[in-house]
């Protein structure tokens, strides 16, 4: 159970309701999900994430799928499951299949288990690396 | 300084010098990496991480740089300093332009706001992500 | 499900017992939370922490309701379940409003963001701050 | 060194230094910190950060030490350098005592290590706070 | 709910039940966890994840119990709940009392503590850790 | 450089004094590190961490080379500089070898492997570990 109340279309003020407006029509869908429902506790809070996410997610330099795993990835390296059940929905829908999901989380394994290997052993960071040079 | 004594390869046996061979021929270089030479401290752990990472960084359904991304993104997550300087190196010999590192990083940021938001608020998942079904 | 038996009342030692007994004291309340009876597996472990807590989070330089909120704070960026639960409810029960929380929420969304942005961009401390000269 | 080149005032652009004129007018000085110069590799996330960042830490319903406190304590929990030293030096300037630092970290440590334990033994959340009720 | 199909044996290929009946064998049961069941998603993630699992929880310098606690207090530090309840109940199957298990716990809540107060006052290194001269 | 000024035993008072002393006789040493330093910029602070350390650390049911290797473990895993070189050379003087330390080192990031593994899949704890049955 969510430590706030959600706050449903209905009971919403006209700030929060343009936002919802606003995220089912670039979503294309008539449901606003439970995390902006309670992040409509603060309606400023609301808007500005949510503003935030449309910006960052647009494609541009990447793609959209691209910017969908790498969400997933952090996601699950701060193991927060909210974030995780969206964001795999998410990519799924902009056609990620389950053999991408396989490498994704391979990478994000191995990815944690060398940063702890390079930070429990205190490697220092090459030389090379520092100065831009990358043979 | 590392916590360990980092094994060059004039004083490496025959199982290190044979990982560090296949470094060196892998990524077409002369160079080990200071994370390997400090792997070293255990010869076992040296060789099924490099075959672990040589095999989740190989092409495969993900492109080569998209996974070096994703290792920078989990790795920023991290704080892990090394990585994210060994792996940042990585993606740009691998092609990743400066307006491609300021997307990924944005992506990086928004996720680590709303990981903190989704779970310091509690919110729980919408039975839609977890049905599998998406809309 | 606690991966410890939790300790009732009518089943602790004498040790255990007077901790329970100080925490009811404390907080004007006849209920311990699970927390304690779980810790209880360990008297001395029980003890320890909640004297910790007790005087930690007692009214000092800084007020009760500024503690808890730090409490969540910390809470929320770790993803701690249990504790995002207790102190939230701890904090509401001090004063702090929907508006409060929602302020609370987004200091710590951005503060995570950051923290990647800084940590993945690698960026240096400047010197003004490390000098404690501040501008 | 940060993995991207800082931008100085004098190489940025007009949106760069739009945003650079801001920070230095709405705090009082006339320097810029090397994460905003680092952000500015993507002028639209440095810009969005910062509003972001300003709207946050203003003073609302929580005042501007609070809210500074709460910042360094998410920045200590997750171990970011660059972050913990901006954070406590600009948490200095609004008045934060070494007795005030001392019972902020007191609380950090606290959490931190009851929120490990919390999760380690898998306690499960009282009824009570889910429902609200807070005794 | 997993964000993959759980692959059970009869519907698995040669390459995960070849790895499923290793599992089998080397932990002497008839069941196979949920955990590779999710991995087999990826049958090469499924066969080194396993077999490196295999390789480190093998008695070896550290005892098979030592090793496993081990796993217990990462698994704890990171919240990984999936992970805390397997590893608690491997180590309770090779001996962990309730009095280790207290125990354990409390050097998980001190060292994230003591992390986090390491951290939130940027303490140096004493040049004496680093020299590896240890007093 | 630390956040706080430490506080030299020249310069502090009684009840640091007081704990300084204490650190030294138990430890055998006639230095202080700089964390405690650090901390003693509220003495209770130091007080009560080091009270806790030392009861903590002690050999119990578990003896105080795994207790120090536990404690590198999480200190690892939180990426927490000072507190791996720390009880890293800690461990080193209580008999920690470079092979153990290579064992220990490939546990943790196995661990962060596979709890990144098992919370991006979201995979569900098998009821067998819940029930306390352990096959």
């Amino acid at each position: 159970m969510a430590t706030v109340q959600l706050v449903e279309y209905e009971d919403a003020d006209q700030a929060v309701r343009q936002t919802y407006d606003d995220i089912m029509a670039t979503r294309k869908t008539d449901r606003v999900n439970n995390f902006w429902k309670a992040l409509a506790v603060q309606p400023e809070l609301l808007r500005r994430t949510w503003e935030g996410v449309k910006s960052v997610m647009a494609p541009g330099f990447l793609d959209s799928l691209t910017k969908e795993m790498i969400y997933v990835a952090v996601s699950a390296t701060n193991g927060c499951e909210y974030c995780i059940n969206s964001h795999t929905a998410a990519a799924r829908l902009k056609g990620m299949t389950d053999e991408m999901l396989g490498e994704l989380m391979a990478i994000v394994g191995m990815a944690n288990q060398t940063n702890a290997l390079a930070d429990g052993l205190q490697v220092e960071v090459d030389s090379a690396f520092r100065a831009g040079g990358l043979e």
